[in-house]
């Protein structure tokens, strides 16, 4: 497993690129990402290119025994090229336009930016195509970052009407799937349909989500524009980009065929503050939530069920969050850590050196501004002595992440406190307090290998979706289905049955009712001879061939049924109408996990956490707690020992089903 | 009394109908409201009309013995009206258009408009004039929804222009009504004014409620075509139209005259979470607000002194809220029995069936998307069974509700905790806590009748209200004035002597000071005798001829006058400084009552209330609670008995005075 | 010491004047403020002039004995001018004119704006050039009020790019001054660069910075315009300008050289609810925070070392704050002796009456809307009748207030609690705790005359700045230096070297990390053998040559140097590199002052404080409690005694180092 680091050769003099590259050789690192934002320093004016200082870092990056990984550099277009043509940049709904200044403001739709894209993209490919140095390319960086997924110019409304007449063929076909008879929606042309618009009231639900999902596909084809330029240069580099955490607008399943392995950006105390509600404890403002950075490396993970990158890795303090707390000591080394034992095989740190100039002055590196090193640069450098090579992560259980469910669940999530990922991370974080590993991959997704598989929300479910979850408990599969799961079809339509729709008889249920509770309303329910608490979401059950196995026991939904659990030839499907608390969520995920005779842990605390990948068990500690493992007699430790200090890690050559804290 | 639903056949396959009408005329419905968003159905293509369905439709109802009520559809013209006809938009304060794709988007102002609407309302109305089965029509739907009184696009600039010109004659008068020295804002000519547009500072209050008033004429001549057209068709039809609940923007009692009587549309769960201040409690969660809710009621009953309909009914949850709670268990039949017993003579459920397409489909109907009973359906059924004729409610009280006065003050509410509607119902509420039934009317109707009028806030008061009010007291009425009554002139200027301005001598008090209070500073005054809180506004009155009967006893105001009373030939006038919290608002109006040979109950709690209509008393518990009622030995019980369980209703005829809880 | 005035005729009938003026007269004042919206009143049509009104009033001012203050009425042009001259509107980002209709809409830039300024300006100074009644002008009024100092329209974008062109001279150097590397963010020419419009993510911080740099010399330019003309028509006159109070967007001390002196409106009840974070307590909202108000009194003394005018004194309750309370009983008297206290001349009361019209309605007066005495009146008479002649402040300690590290800041808060002034309040009320006289001025002022020099953020550094404040430090001055400081070289780029840069070597410091903390996260340092608390900022600090004299003991700082002090000849350097809480900055300023032989008193209670001025010691509460103070045996009361009561004042004659509390 490799460390690596990203270098922004073009911000500092070239007299000091020797040294900055020869201490990242010192440290252990062994890839080197540059150029995502540099077209400005490669293209000054258009048509005259300056290459000979990228090619002065490539070749320094190689001579001390690295590799670099390139970037497209289109997230950053110079100025020169947008006040030629103004008609790149984005729109928001209202028509105004996203102004040059910051980054990732050009349309994706735009002709004339895709001709730009081919051009830059082409004429950087081939400088490198016989550089021995460059190991592959990242295309663009971030897309959809500070929400640029979805833009509502000129371009888009074209591109809007051709993808729906392609998709739909006919525009009545088109009223009748999105059910545009309400409140007179009917289009008699698809030239008619515009993005949507500031309008008084909420937009058609089935409208936007297509929306999304158009956008969506946007960057699907506008990524494939820079993978297969790549590709046509040299075939033998890898093309990979670098995704976001928590980050719901862009489906990270669907870039997955053009790229060889993803690639993501961790910073775990940043998360913790600004990307899911509630407040952040001190230890998670030092280090960020395990959970949260492990569902995301799950996820990038799962979406080709094969080794990803961490390609930005949080070094330090960082800018962007609310509040900048220093990560505690050693976290640096931790999440390097973690994020290997969850399938990692390389950990970029971001970024080498903090930058004098511009948007990201606030940003920590590995080396501080004046050269000396910063708090990260040691916790790297022992990050990249202790790793080793691995096998892939195996994981035993899946869980569904959809992407559409997360889009029309926000187009209408029935309760401020609705949040897709949060809703998602109380299976997960109950899974993985029981040391479980996790593919999160697409509903699409081939589940024969999984002997179990969590669905907290497959909202969008058509026939074909039903018949494959009927097929997987068919051959065995145990199935958790969560609140909200079936309420709608593809479209964004109810179903004309009651929820779950096509998953009802599988399921052996039917949804009677459903209410979103405020906090503050009691909310209880009875499960396997205890009481539990449930937030936010209540659908009430009607069994019909399922076992009724927990029973709302407060308000109106009082004597209701929450949790049926159908038993199916060798498979099982149990559905949970409520949004589960912790305690409740372990006792679902630990009856599933038994059924499906897939080995567990003692349950672990809060921030404490056990992984394995390849025959080692990681324990990562993200409290300031010092914790007492209890290992097998025979289990060698190859980082650590039984006592993990704060922000401290632990690995044993055991499996993590034998561990234990004393 | 009549239960009734909307339907929307359009949204169903012509084979279901029969069935959907049946199940309404077996639960005893009567009418069935339809149309009201058909435009693009009925007129597919310009010119291309489509009324077999609705014909179909309304036979159907016909045939099982019941009614149609039909709407012109103009609240969502076609999209290929939008695209022929841009300008029919209306345009937010900075000129961005309010697009097509969800309803109430177009220009009351809009000349074009006005044409398209005259030409679908006779199309409608010819098509039906014969048709013995429709009993009446329902103008648009919803005036004003999602703040849509007030538009800003040029038609409305050219229309505010010669409304002003109507208003004023010349634009010297205009400056001298608005006071437009201040800050150089004289104008030069009528075509000087544009709407209020985004300035860097706040507007000039007489030109914003002035906006304010042309808004809401707009509508009432917007309606008004629509009336004409209807009744120029069939003079038998009656016309109404569904107001909502809360809503400041459009004047109810403006819309009167045009109307055979007003309806609106309740949703009693929703406005706890959306139309007022303050957390809601569970158990308002459940049922709403009973004043909340009958304020509405009593406004709507008020504007014509005469029985109104609740046009729209909550049917069980509704997508619209923050949350969605379930009702609590028959609280769709005690919402029946409560709007009757304030004055409804027909109740229609919103909707019949959930629907499966577009915005609203988190929406509960009588019946499911499914076509089973939903939990409204046997609730809808028993009010149909329960209910009976009755005359119309007879109230000795008049609360005056002023939406001029709600405009001016919204403008200048000088307190991010003033609230016009919250000021209104402290007292509304303590009234109804009495067993009191109030006619909410505005400051020009006719006071003859009532024993005892309050006026909270008639904020804007000009000689002739002045004179009126005058007259009223001095032919014995007893008049309760409260904070902020008399400040301002009808153009929104200060009088140019002290508040209450032309009422200081009716009610022997000059106000010397006002001051707004933030939630935790000392609020106190003594009122006969006991010490009471109040909230947000203190006036500090100077009494001139009253006697000071209630003294602030904390703060800079400690020693200053808080209430005065003058007794006045027969009547009196009482004038109120503060907004009372509700233990002295109950003392204020007790006195009232007893100074007016009102008879009144004992005091109810929260959530229990007791109205009479016609001798009958109907006791309301919007509480999960189960209460015991105390009952004169002859009364019967025509609905219930005298323990009236959560969410239930008992029918007594007995004077409501009688009846008290055990 | 002159109290006044500011008055508006053009309000009120003309018979009236007579009265209002003799009845300001009788009051004691000697200054009145009119003509500041007047425009309007002045010029009806383009060419007609009316200028009777004001000259009568002019000569009822100096016909009672009193003197006229006029002002350029341009901060609300006549809407003929608008319609006219649509383009002298300023521009929000998006592009949206700022509408005529409120006041302070014009652009600073427009050239046509300009033109007619100087056609009115000339033409209004012409009329009164000869007036023994008119003793000065007041330039506009405030300034960027309603956030208008920057404007993003066509003539801004033209002149921005002079303004750049004339300070960089070439855009290469431009592009490395800004550090344009950063995200491709060169520019090829001058063109190139625009207004900061709408993006996606974050501008470059050292385009924003010289953007608000440019917006304020604009004002600047727009003032001189101003003052130019007013001294060309007539020399004797003064010329001033009425600043706001805690108004960061505008550079005061930048206007200082235009002006004879400088002016300000002080709202201290207002202020306690609007420009600071968190709740004001209820004698805050009472009284106002006294120094919150003293500071802006010392920044506008500061700004020329020189006495200032309080051009409005709050009168009574004000209309714009969220709440109006009635100030304490008292409170206008104490607010003219704070000022004076501080160095004020002269003190205004905004207004003479309650205004019957427009947006300020609800802004109180001296006398009601009817003419009869409100609050003020009284408090206003007393304080005429109190205030004496006097030499200027004289103050032993600068606190540099740098309004470029303020707009820096506000760019890259990098945290959402940072706020500059309150930062700077920090310090400033410890000094004032002590009875210490604070000049606020500017980091380039001359500190020679200081005995101490506190400067909480001086956060953008250069070479000079760093050469000057080493010489002070060398000729024995006493500097503290806090938060943040020298973090930033003056193009907003990080130094090359870690800060505080240049100030690294005085002060014998370099930042190695530094932190941003919410609420709620472990703070704790020890100093001087006692434990504290701070807050939201924490730099850890490596003394190079100072002493570590403060240490965190918590959080990941544990153990890293908080706070240094370094000896250097006569000076000393102290470097604090955490926001204190009081008790720290209380230790911090005394053991400064000692150092520094500065005299102190004991520590004043919040609320109540100490000010000296020509050896008189004014005693200020601001609190409803009464306090008793000790004085010397030989100090004489001129005002009030020993016995100082709620929103009362003392005056003795002593140094206000000899008093103390009992």
């Amino acid at each position: 497993m490799t460390i690596g680091v990203c270098y922004f050769p073009e911000h500092w003099p070239g007299e000091r690129w020797e040294t900055d590259v020869r201490q990242m050789a010192d440290a252990g690192m062994e890839y080197v990402r540059m150029g995502e934002f540099a077209w400005g320093r490669v293209e000054p004016e258009r048509g005259e290119f300056d290459f000979a200082w990228l090619d002065e870092a490539v070749s320094l990056v190689g001579d001390h025994g690295m590799d670099a990984v390139l970037c497209t550099p289109t997230a950053t277009p110079p100025k020169w090229l947008v006040d030629e043509h103004p008609d790149v940049r984005q729109a928001d709904p209202d028509g105004t336009p996203r102004e040059w200044g910051s980054r990732r403001f050009t349309c994706f739709n735009s002709p004339t930016y895709r001709e730009e894209t081919e051009r830059i993209v082409r004429k950087v490919t081939e400088r490198y195509v016989d550089d021995p140095h460059v190991a592959g390319w990242q295309t663009d960086n971030e897309y959809g970052c500070h929400d640029t997924v979805r833009c509502y110019c000129e371009d888009c409304a074209t591109a809007f009407r051709e993808w729906l007449e392609a998709t739909y063929g006919d525009v009545e076909t088109l009223n009748e799937a999105w059910g545009n008879t309400f409140w007179s929606q009917q289009y008699d042309s698809f030239a008619a349909v515009d993005p949507p618009g500031p309008t008084p009231a909420e937009h058609h639900p089935s409208r936007l989500l297509d929306y999304y999902r158009f956008s969506n596909d946007s960057v699907v084809d506008y990524n494939r524009l820079h993978a297969d330029l790549i590709r046509e240069a040299n075939d033998d580099w890898f093309v990979t980009h670098n995704f976001m955490g928590d980050f719901g607008a862009l489906d990270a399943h669907s870039l997955a065929d053009d790229l060889d392995f993803l690639g993501w950006d961790s910073y775990p105390t940043g998360f913790v503050q600004d990307r899911r509600p509630g407040k952040a404890t001190t230890d998670e403002l030092r280090a960020g939530d395990p959970d949260e950075v492990a569902m995301n490396h799950d996820l990038y993970r799962g979406a080709k069920r094969a080794p990803f990158w961490v390609l930005e890795q949080q070094p330090g303090d960082v800018n962007w969050p609310p509040h900048a707390p220093q990560p505690g000591e050693g976290a640096m080394r931790l999440w390097a850590h973690h994020a290997v034992a969850h399938g990692a095989d390389a950990v970029l740190y971001f970024r080498w050196r903090r930058c004098r100039e511009g948007q990201e002055q606030y940003h920590a590196g590995l080396r501080k501004q004046d050269g000396s090193a910063d708090r990260g640069y040691d916790d790297a450098a022992a990050a990249a002595d202790e790793l080793f090579d691995l096998e892939p992560v195996d994981a035993p259980v899946a869980l569904l992440h959809d992407y559409e469910s997360l889009w029309a669940t926000d187009v209408q999530p029935h309760s401020p406190d609705w949040h897709y990922w949060s809703h998602l991370r109380a299976y997960y974080a109950a899974l993985r307090a029981r040391g479980v590993q996790v593919d999160v991959v697409s509903p699409t997704s081939d589940l024969a290998d999984y002997a179990a598989a969590v669905a907290p929300t497959l909202y969008l479910v058509g026939d074909d979706l039903a018949a494959r979850l009927e097929a997987y408990v068919a051959d065995g599969g145990h199935l958790l289905l969560g609140a909200r799961t079936g309420e709608k079809d593809p479209h964004n339509q109810l179903h004309e049955s009651l929820a779950p729709g096509p998953l009802a008889d599988l399921a052996g249920v039917r949804v009677d009712q459903h209410e979103s509770l405020p906090d503050g309303m009691p909310t209880r329910l009875r499960y396997d001879g205890e009481t539990h608490d449930y937030r936010t979401w209540a659908s009430w059950l009607d069994a019909e061939g399922a076992a009724a196995v927990g029973t709302y026991t407060a308000g109106v939904a009082e004597g209701r049924t929450a949790i049926t659990r159908a038993d199916r030839d060798g498979g099982s499907v149990t559905y949970c109408g409520c949004w589960p608390t912790d305690r409740l969520a372990d006792e679902l995920v630990t009856d599933l996990l038994s059924a499906a005779g897939v080995a567990y842990t003692s349950r672990f605390p809060t921030g404490v956490r056990v992984a394995e990948r390849d025959g080692y068990a990681w324990v990562t500690n993200f409290t300031s707690e010092t914790r007492s493992l209890s290992v097998p007699d025979d289990a060698a430790f190859v980082v650590g020992g039984e006592t993990v200090g704060a922000f401290d890690v632990a690995v044993v050559e055991t499996p993590a089903a034998t561990l234990s804290l004393e």
